[in-house]
């Protein structure tokens, strides 16, 4: 059997199995089919069950015990906290759907907050965009974002209904995103928060303060994000060394 | 001038700008002297000068605004997430004042979450830790925390008071740690939260969950930390690729 052949079985069977998990059709702490059953049900060898098993792992869809097998992990939708990602392009790469809701996108006059980070005078015109971002359906994050002018008069309003800033950036801006410096906290939801997640005032959400740079180290994106914690969370993996 | 002379050098600058800044004799935003200022005053050299400086603005400790110098960064004390660290090992690291309040120690059945994450059965013995943890003097975090009982048979209440689990594990029991994952999220304070950190009850804190693995990959240190929001902070640098 070729690699080609192989990759595209082990992947098939991944994404069969990501359906019945993202779907409900496995709950949460379901146990799912051991290697040789699903070696017998696909026709397979271990070695394509294993890498099937093993990235749907990676993708912390499954956890595996010792001695026991695998199991389906706890269904609350996340995005991995260490990699640099849009919203969208993070969470569609998981096979979840993702929309954008335009509160506002207009010109205002940097504050003092926006001109320091954007390394800009007080006053100077910035772009700033008001988005709830909105998960298989359900609204996950207000997102307040500030840019340069010359760059926010790129955004268009249709655009960034289905189009994370970041690949509008890099695709449609010629401006590769470099490091991003980011601060988390947990907050009460404001009026303005509540409003737009669904949630009563006082709701405690995942406040992350977001400074992108491009790869120059010219602060070009500063964004405040507010994100429910009852139906969304970060993760992330790290390393001792 | 030899690079072990010019290391003392930047080190010695960088350690009083420090302490000024940790001390509050510079507040948040105030404008650190110049380079040509510092320069006068140590009688360095400008290198040695931008040294310093360039490992105070790694430390966030201050930034730079293109053609208006470097400002004393806000003065909310923060970890960087992108770590694996102990608590003490890095706010010390940082020149900060750390302390725990061990509120219990003992072991009991494990439950089923914590039998799930620590790969073990439910019911069987975990050793069980609750912690404040004390950032100047000012309680930060409560941390529980369960591993299993032939390493949780090796803290003891006196040593937590000053020493991270991570260092008695890897220095006293001879396990080196490989990997973390972790979630995180919001949540309001629950009645023991809230006790132990001096916030009202349902106040927003940052929620995180942690399950640190031994450099085979077997869970070891399974933690809920509860960190105040409001005088404490996670930040971490992400590279876009």
């Amino acid at each position: 059997m070729s690699s080609t052949e192989q990759a595209t079985l082990h992947g098939r069977i991944r994404e069969e199995l990501r359906e019945r998990i993202l779907g409900g059709t496995w709950q949460p702490h379901d146990r799912v089919p051991s290697e040789s059953a699903l070696m017998a049900q696909y026709g397979v060898s271990r070695i394509t069950v294993r890498q099937a098993l093993g990235e749907l792992e990676s993708a912390r869809l499954i956890f595996k015990v010792p001695g026991k097998g695998s199991f389906v992990a706890s269904g609350k939708p996340f995005q991995e906290l260490g990699r640099l990602q849009g919203f969208a392009e993070a969470m569609n790469g998981m096979g979840h759907e993702t929309f954008n809701r335009v509160l506002s996108l207009h010109d205002v006059a940097a504050g003092a907050q926006v001109a320091e980070r954007l390394g800009l005078e007080p006053g100077a015109p910035v772009t700033e965009v008001r988005r709830v971002r909105y998960l298989d359906q359900q609204p996950v994050s207000l997102d307040l974002t500030w840019l340069p002018q010359r760059l926010g008069q790129r955004l268009r309003r249709e655009e960034l209904a289905r189009r994370d800033i970041f690949l509008i950036l890099e695709n449609d801006c010629a401006t590769p995103l470099g490091h991003a410096d980011l601060a988390l906290d947990a907050v009460p939801a404001n009026a303005e928060v509540a409003g737009a997640l669904g949630l009563p005032e006082g709701a405690p959400v995942l406040h992350i303060e977001r400074l992108t740079h491009d790869q120059a180290g010219r602060p070009i994106d500063y964004e405040h994000l507010y994100c429910r914690s009852d139906t969304f969370q970060y993760r992330m993996r790290l390393q001792r060394r």
